[in-house]
């Protein structure tokens, strides 16, 4: 039994409509001249770029800027970007705008820039020696918390599976999160990354309790415990309350700045907390499937949060009520946890996102072999709350299908 | 109007029974050597150094004790110990072992063995270039969750006044919580700094909304914002479901490990959001009267929640259901008032606090100058959200009489 939870912070948070103005200040009060900018063609596309470099140039700022950023960007496009870098800029800051790729690629720059190598000699855990180069995050989209947390997902073409970097060290000195920089995404993305950031605060508020993970001394992702408790509960309201509105109105800056205020919380949240099934079964689905990692990991939660149904205890009350379900006169938790699961239904298919794998051109026969490499994610299979077994998940996915 | 808030971490929390025989280990991490420990002599009387000792000699660190604090320490305090650090061992690392005065002074001498110069270059805010050094503070109170605050309290002896020293640099690098080194805190001091912690959650929750803080700029205390509101509401449920208990049984571990919770929480939130009325009058009556800072603002506390009633809108509805009050079935808000207010002088009268000024040695007639002093608190004054007039101050303390 473990005695002792950590909770590792984040950087400073600037939250808040036209916050990106504020990002001029920010540089001159890190003492920066040279900014080295990564971004995508979509962010360029959007006029955003444009916005961000109008209020740099205000300020004379020497920029660069990387705008090939890819989803989950290969070894190589990390190299390219990191050469990009060191040919035409000493920078003192890096900057990473855009969804969660972007700013991952920023992470992965920053630490090559502090620590040289290559981006495989960081694969896994606990690889980094001390800070990577001063990173602030400017997310475009409200679904990773990447902007807040200490992972980077690139993908490991050698191999061809995607790879985590996980470090503490990763987590960007300054979170820039204003909610008009989100205003333009379209309605799919919106319910993708929404959804996920929703599976990011209900994984780790149903993660196993700390005391019972089963590890031997320091491990990144903690399970649950009171800190991050609390910021996924405050996540899984303002998300369940405002994901409808934000991919059925996106201008409502409301729903957008709460959506936004969610996924950071759940950032926060899952950093500390991890996540569990959902996302350990979403890895091999991803490898076979071409859905948005949002779109897979939404889809499985109501099923994975039934399969953990005996095992969330008294939580689900607050569970239930975050999602502003009137549970209240229920007696048996498992009428809760169907009234839960319907919850989360009901939203996919308000913000429409498909509800079973067969939908995302999964293949029956291929059940058991997902079954087979997501219980190998130790990292995320110890945090769930009911044991894995090969004959249970794939049970869970036949319901699934 | 302000646009956008900011949310300031604090260092790495490490947090659990027996969560200091962690300290060897986390001092490895840090490739720390040499040691300068921060404490005072009823931390040696009750065994804890020893503890503490104990675990630091089996990994044979070099350590040199510092056991003189006194309650918020005079500036001459504060040389002393610094004379003594800087004669004594080359620290690594600063650990403050105690309450909060002995984390204030370790956090003012990490910032002296770092910067150099004297107390009084720091007072007030944001004249601090830079990082302080590494620094581990250890409570061993409920209380003041100086561990994570931006603040640290002296005593300037020129001025005989109070004096605070606030910036994000001053925030330990490591708060290392064990409730087990909080069992031996006897009822009257648990009392004192638990209903303080409860003074900085309400005031924290309570404050004006960060928007309508009439400042310029970066400031340190910046009202209500989302984050520090989860953090303070969740503080307020652990403090008020324990507090009692915590002082009544002393040796009740869950009841001290959920104090020590509350009173972090408390702290992450009002070192960002600040505290308001209730902390302003307390710097002038603690210097009239010899009650400890929590008796005061504990005392202030409901008359102060009664004075801001019309302008906390719908908060009293959250504040209420943190407070476990069955509220749902009234229609005022000001019946829920009423009900916050009584629920917490309840909560003084069962920790055996006073709830009346003059019960304090405050005489009548010192009421008008209290009022005028504490008006000029203009960085805790503007967090009220009810604004401050003399008349309504004097009001005010006229009721607390
Ligand atoms: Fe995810
Ligand atoms: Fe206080």
């Amino acid at each position: 039994m473990r005695d002792t939870w950590s909770y590792f912070p984040s950087g400073k948070i600037i939250f808040g409509n036209g916050a990106i103005h504020k990002l001029g200040e920010l540089l001159k009060n890190m003492n920066a001249r040279n900014i080295f900018l990564i971004t995508d063609k979509g962010i360029v596309q959007s006029g955003i770029l444009n916005t961000v470099m109008h209020i740099l140039e205000k300020d004379n700022f020497q920029v660069k800027v990387f705008d090939g950023t890819t989803p989950e960007p290969p070894v190589s496009k990390v190299l390219e970007c990191y050469e990009y870098a060191k040919k035409e800029i000493n920078a003192d800051v890096i900057i990473g705008l855009g969804g969660g790729s972007s700013i991952d690629l920023a992470k992965v720059v920053a630490l090559l820039v502090a620590h040289g190598g290559q981006p495989q000699d960081y694969f896994g855990e606990n690889a980094i020696p001390s800070a990577i180069a001063p990173l602030i995050a400017i997310p475009t989209t409200a679904g990773t918390g990447s902007e807040v947390t200490s992972v980077a997902v690139v993908t490991d073409t050698v191999n061809n599976i995607k790879v985590g970097i996980s470090n503490n060290y990763l987590r960007p000195a300054v979170a820039l999160l204003d909610p008009e920089l989100t205003m333009q995404l379209p309605p799919y993305v919106t319910a993708c990354s929404g959804i996920d950031a929703l599976a990011h605060a209900i994984e780790a508020y149903l993660a196993k309790d700390f005391k019972y993970i089963q590890a031997e001394g320091d491990i990144l992702f903690q399970g649950s415990a009171p800190i991050s408790d609390t910021l996924a509960l405050q996540a899984i309201e303002l998300i369940s309350k405002n994901l409808v509105t934000a991919v059925q109105q996106g201008t409502n800056l409301e729903a957008r700045s709460n959506m936004l205020l969610g996924s950071l919380l759940a950032g926060l949240a899952f950093s500390n907390a991890g996540t569990a099934a959902a996302h350990a079964l979403a890895y091999p689905i991803g490898g076979l499937s071409k859905s948005p990692h949002g779109e897979v990991t939404g889809l499985l939660l109501p099923y994975v949060i039934s399969y953990n149904a005996r095992t969330t205890g008294d939580k689900i009350n607050k569970l239930a009520q975050a999602l502003h379900i009137p549970a209240h006169n229920l007696h048996l938790a498992s009428d809760k946890i169907q009234l839960v699961v319907s919850h989360i239904i009901d939203i996919l298919q308000q913000i429409g996102l498909p509800t079973q794998l067969h939908s995302i051109g999964i293949k029956r026969e291929q059940l058991p072999e997902i079954a087979e490499k997501a219980i190998q994610i130790e990292r995320l299979i110890r945090n769930n709350p009911r044991a894995a077994t090969i004959g249970g998940f794939i049970d869970l996915l036949e319901k699934a299908y």
